[in-house]
């Protein structure tokens, strides 16, 4: 069987037995996006990281990455480190680091997350998931300028790119909603990884609220998994429907909210992002 | 002048040469809640660690507390490392650690930020302030047991703490709203680290969606600031409208969305928190 593409672009080889924590790997040509890797591979290879560190309990809960600097087509290398083991939870610390030009290591990002041993308790899904139905014959969103978005299979729902870069832009509920499906291309069953790349394919909403392109980028995004592996598996290869929103705009960053539903209508991730902007 | 409560509860001081990036502290008993201290005093401590940093760049965008076990009343020592200085942002790595019961040091907390120095730009304020009046007359939130209560004015406005524990909660919209009134008590001007904090006095979501008293305790915090520190002067010691809401309560985890405007309607930080609950 051939690899998926988004396994390749994750693949993680020890860096030896002298540190344990540390994995060394490469981004993708496949996920390339117009400077550096796509967004949402970080989170995904921080997350690879911890999902086959040794000492890795429980599954994880919330996950943070900052995007320090953009990672170059280099090889890179990780390190996850548990710095705290509880009975039920787990804390970890990640760092991605590249040479600079004078060949030494260089943070490009930096992360935290908690994993954790989950229980059955009363639970409930608070957020339903919007009416909105999938058809096969909605246009695929694709860009020729970045790879990535090939390997997702991307249908609008509502809130696309503008066709027109004029300014029109609106505020209200709707100013800078987006709503699309999305599931890896070719189809792939969802997983931790690709549940947290997933929670990037959003365009920045300063391009839907102000209909300007301007130049913008993620500093840090922090996902919450509300699934647990269970979930994910239920989901296998099907659809999510993907929602993202902004809630403020202020002097050169702007935050976005989104949540992932599967097409059972269970929401799987919550996740927030702060982007930069200029202008 | 009398140092407030709040200062005193953040006071760092240098561990000394050989330790740039380190400082020391305590928890404050004016700020203790049933187990530990108040859960929004160890993002702000985090922030001021960074903010008396000689090597700041800019002011606070994007702060993430992960809390790995409960603080005791013993001193802490606090290290807050500029892991990247690019030409505007700045990125941040913090842990705060106490000795444990065999006197080695153990992580109690990780976190990261960013700091940036704005640019004024386009900018609006897409999430209105909620309809709400601030009156004199509303009844002051306190608890017995949580004395951190009492260094808040919290004013009700909808969604308080359940009068009768007797799993009546209701979903829907309303269902884990929460909406009140802040600010410190005595009063002290906004600044960041206030900020931060003021982002975590809601109770947890899960006692107002089912009306039933589980334990629960914030796992990860993350505040973006969309204020900068002109924003946070001309808000001094006015009141902040504070809003919080579930969207997903699932086997253990449920998160909190946040947002906090000053009284002219201005957004002033975005806030995101996943929560431990039991049962």
């Amino acid at each position: 069987m051939k690899t998926h593409p988004f396994d390749e672009a994750l693949r993680l080889e020890a860096a030896g037995a002298d540190q344990p924590d540390t994995w060394l790997g490469a981004s993708s040509p496949a996920y390339w996006n117009i400077v550096g890797p796509f967004g949402g591979t970080t989170p995904a290879t921080a997350l690879r990281a911890i999902l086959q560190h040794p000492a890795l309990l429980g599954e994880p809960i919330a996950l943070t990455v900052n995007y320090a600097s953009a990672l170059t087509e280099e090889p890179f290398s990780i390190t996850a480190r548990p710095v705290r083991t509880n009975r039920s939870t787990q804390h970890w610390t990640v760092a991605l680091s590249q040479p600079d030009a004078a060949g030494a290591m260089s943070v490009l990002m930096t992360a935290t997350a908690v994993t954790a041993a989950r229980r059955e308790t009363w639970s409930t899904n608070d957020t339903p998931m919007p009416a909105a139905r999938f058809s096969d014959a909605a246009p695929r969103l694709r860009s020729s300028s970045a790879e990535w978005t090939r390997r997702y299979d991307l249908r609008a729902v509502r809130g696309m790119i503008p066709q027109v870069w004029d300014g029109s832009g609106q505020g209200g509920d709707e100013g800078s909603l987006t709503q699309l499906w999305v599931r890896d291309d070719p189809p792939r069953p969802l997983d931790f990884a690709s549940l947290a790349a997933m929670a990037d394919v959003f365009y920045p909403r300063v391009w839907l609220r102000r209909a300007t392109r301007v130049p913008a980028g993620t500093v840090s995004i922090t996902t919450y998994f509300h699934a647990d592996s269970r979930q994910l598996a239920q989901t296998g290869e099907g659809y999510l429907l993907g929602q993202a929103r902004g809630q403020a705009f202020r002097n050169g960053f702007f935050d976005q909210t989104a949540q992932l539903w599967n097409e059972a209508g269970t929401l799987l991730a919550t996740s927030n992002q702060i982007v930069y902007y200029k202008e």
